[in-house]
């Protein structure tokens, strides 16, 4: 693959965040109706603002500077300090231990944690099942680093017992030389959760075939009323090569710290911590701190975040189905992923439209898989009352665009 | 190259920082003589204690925390405000205009911006020139991204005047097929800063046979008295595909904020954004807030800092000399990287010996390139009597050592 192929396939153009950087081209031309007024809302990334970060994240960082060259300077994997509490607290989340000098990394972002994984694992040709849909960067870091993808759908809009990925497409792509597997449980973009049984079969089905297993588990703190979640780590026949990641810039809301921690197998975290060395040496060595907070929120903290994602959830849904978009309940996390109908532009221009007519940004289906074009992903950690009147002027332009 | 070669090429193990990491086998066998004591100083990287973080950066990074989502989330290439004010103030110190809006990324520190601009112009194959002695990280991400590095030797032990890289050398590799220069000046270790008329003759040779240049100025702001710096992008005549780097880790002791700087020909920023965007979406977003102090410091700051770093080189450069070891004047930047004689244990032993029985941390000349394994560099951005005795005790353990 030349450099220009490469780069092609890591566009960037609609991924989340980037929207400001488009041409609009002549939207008034083809816009009908006026403008849908209303607060703007940013569904491409969570608001910090409504969902403000982890109580103390800011004090921990000061902490940090203060603490002065020791928190500067850590080593490339993260501070041991910080390494060791926190290696007993995600053990405890997922049910396993975790060695702290040896099985555990801080990143840059779950991003960061992401692009060491699969540094670490995929050169020229090394085949890689990904699921469609899935996080639009898992396919990207494939293609940069010259892997071969290799597809698994995932059923999303059924009932929940049927909601899976395909267990027999799964085990063929295992069965012919697929090394490794990435896949975000709870899913991203549909915040479907992968069930017991499920992830059990994953992974024995990556013990017996020595594929390494990447799971992304960004989102699994923020699992709604009803839903169990099953940490892969916690089988008991499970891959030799195994990582999991987290991070607390989602349900935490300290995106703006970027923070992500990878924990597994030793020899994994060995080469991802050479590849962060030559990439950013290390997370930014202050805002390390602030994982001091994680885990270890106040009392009831979780709780009152889960709940008030629940009622926004419970009402986008209510809004999406009764306008016949299909749309998935997400089992946790906060993204929505609602089906459009067939509309009169074509869906890039419908979401710049969107963006254009009703002060809405959306992420277009596009980005997690070629079975999705359709559908727009939303990420409803906003304020309740604009999201509502958003997801209202979304239905609105839906029946002003329809074919 | 398969992963497992690709990853031995970036072994860390010797890498600044990761001392701690090292398994030390047993030094007390071959001990020999008892402790020097003495204030450690570890000179794998400067001590931001010694020398504090620009006033008002801590600051900084509070405002930026307060404004929320705003300075959370910005574009991958950071956030415009802080461009728009940046590309200014930089262009005026590199001597040419920057538009901030196509010119212009902030990265996750230096590092951060010399693994995105060698990401986006070097693939399996191409042939990358490397001076050496050179940054480490330089010849390891060549190795990453399965280029081929073209050595260029570097003279430094010299007068002033006959210092240089060999431009024949240069002018050969570029018209064999040599894609990529990429280089440090002041150089990281010997703080040689490249002439005017080798600058002048580097870009033109650059713009005659069509190679990129990456020119790595991360230090180029601490420049000692009577010393002169041309910055390449300001040569009339240049390549097409040119990237200058600098950031705020060093002179300004802002490591722990990891922030960097990359600006020079838009198609290539807008690769690095591409790459940026899978490998840790942006510099951290409350971080990128401290760059407002950068650049305009309080009146008076940066000559001062200058002034405080001369002193302590001339006082190791007199220690050093008096002992017969070869040592260059550094001319910017605050790396000094002394040769030492035959020794009767081979210098990585040495160099443990140097922290186990010193209390003195260097970093092996081997990193930074195969001609230099005799030499061990230190960063003197350090306490400057701690420096002076740490440097004497050196000297002492050399004596000890001597063939």
């Amino acid at each position: 693959m030349t450099l220009d192929e490469k780069f092609d396939a890591i566009a960037a153009d609609n991924a989340p965040g980037q929207e400001g950087r488009q041409d609009q081209g002549d939207l008034n031309d083809i816009m009908r109706g006026g403008q849908l007024e209303g607060v703007p809302v940013d569904f491409s990334h969570g608001d910090v603002d409504a969902f403000p970060p982890t109580p103390g994240s800011n004090a921990a960082w000061n902490d940090g500077f203060k603490q002065g060259g020791s928190q500067a300077y850590t080593e490339y994997r993260g501070a041991a300090k910080i390494r060791n509490g926190l290696a007993d607290r995600i053990a405890k989340f997922t049910g396993r231990s975790i060695v702290a000098d040896s099985e555990l990394i801080i990143t840059p972002g779950t991003q960061g944690a992401l692009f060491l994984a699969l540094g670490a694992t995929v050169a020229t040709g090394t085949k890689v099942a990904i699921v469609e849909p899935d996080y639009f960067a898992n396919r990207k870091l494939v293609k940069f680093f010259g892997g071969e993808v290799i597809p698994i759908p995932l059923t999303y809009l059924k009932s929940p017992s049927e909601n899976s990925i395909d267990l027999e497409r799964l085990e063929t792509a295992f069965k012919s030389g697929t090394a490794v597997f990435v896949f975000s449980t709870p899913n991203n973009p549909t915040g479907h959760v992968y069930s017991g049984n499920t992830i059990t079969k994953i992974a024995a089905l990556a013990a017996i075939h020595n594929v390494t297993l990447i799971v992304d588990q960004l989102y699994s703190r923020m699992l709604y009323s009803g839903e169990t979640y099953v940490h892969l780590r916690s089988c008991a026949l499970r891959p030799k090569n195994l990582i999991t990641i987290m991070g607390p810039s989602k349900t935490e809301s300290l995106s703006g710290f970027r923070l992500g921690a990878a924990f597994g197998t030793p020899e994994l975290i060995d080469k991802m911590e050479r590849l962060q060395a030559i990439v950013s040496l290390r997370a930014a060595g202050y805002s390390q701190a602030a994982l001091d907070t994680w885990f270890q929120e106040p009392s009831g903290w979780l709780a009152k975040r889960i709940q008030e994602h629940e009622a926004i959830r419970d009402a986008l849904l209510k809004i999406f189905r009764a306008a016949n978009l299909k749309t998935a309940t997400p089992q946790a996390g906060s993204y929505l992923f609602p089906q459009l109908p067939s509309l009169s532009v074509d869906i890039h221009t419908f979401i710049k439209l969107l963006r254009h007519q009703a002060s809405v940004t959306v992420t277009p289906g596009s980005e997690f898989g070629p079975t999705s074009k359709n559908s727009i992903r939303l990420n409803f950690s906003q304020d309740h009352s604009a999201t509502v009147a958003a997801a209202e002027r979304i239905v609105k332009m839906v029946e002003i665009y329809r074919a």
